[in-house]
């Protein structure tokens, strides 16, 4: 993998990491124009008691106000795991170029594990789709999450 | 279709009528537990440049904020258009009991008309969907939004 894609992935661990912290389930997610990372965001859903506080949403969020338009063509999103039903549809609705993730979500990945979104055909929006970046690490933060929670 | 599904569906399309005063996309949606109406929501999108600002999105989100909690269960919704990827992903994840729509959305409907989101085995919540609530009514906002749109 290409190291400015892992540069990224970093970025997005460092954001999962401060999910971690909260004892939040550890996903952290960044927004990527013409090489800057425009916005961060990381899972906040307990803490809110909002069942859109996760990483995906919250750093979508971010970048719409900084750029002031719901419009996020020529972003691309860089996140820890694969997005949920509800964070792929933001993605498609976000008009992101391109989202890189990190680990597979077997339970409730809806960018190939459990389903394809994107395989849906005549969509009006399709988002390139690459996985596997930092896999191990990704993986490595939220099993840390899991056996912390079985310990308590 | 019984009365009392009309009469919160009544109340989705005169959320959906505030949109469209607003220039939106006319959807509205209402979210009911043990009868009585906790939160209204209508598309916000183009006022607010937010991604996340559709009908659905908003009830939840002012459901979330009334019941203190993320978790939707014994809640009911009554929404005018089928939900789009990200609000049916969003039903998902507010572990709601039930969505009621009016009309199907050919174009990006995730409940039935692209896809159903619910087809998918094994995920860890399952959503009732039931659909054609006033769906004449729901369907002719929608025409008049976007015959104004191109008579401008």
């Amino acid at each position: 993998m290409n190291n400015i894609h892992e540069k990224y992935m970093y970025e997005a661990i460092k954001e999962g990491e401060k999910a971690l912290i909260m004892n939040e389930v550890p996903i952290g997610a960044v927004i990527v124009k013409d090489g800057i990372i425009i916005a961060k965001g990381h899972n906040t859903r307990e803490i809110q008691e909002s069942v859109i506080g996760h990483a995906e949403i919250n750093a979508i969020q971010e970048a719409c106000r900084k750029l002031g338009t719901w419009r996020l063509t020529e972003c691309d999103m860089y996140v820890t795991i694969e997005p949920c039903p509800m964070c792929a549809g933001a993605i498609f609705q976000s008009r992101l170029r391109a989202v890189y993730f990190g680990s597979n979500d077997e339970k409730a990945g809806l960018l190939g594990s459990k389903f394809n979104l994107f395989s849906i055909e005549g969509l009006n929006h399709y988002v390139q789709v690459y996985s596997g970046i930092l896999d191990d690490q990704c993986k490595s933060l939220m099993t840390s999450f899991f056996k912390k929670k079985r310990n308590k």
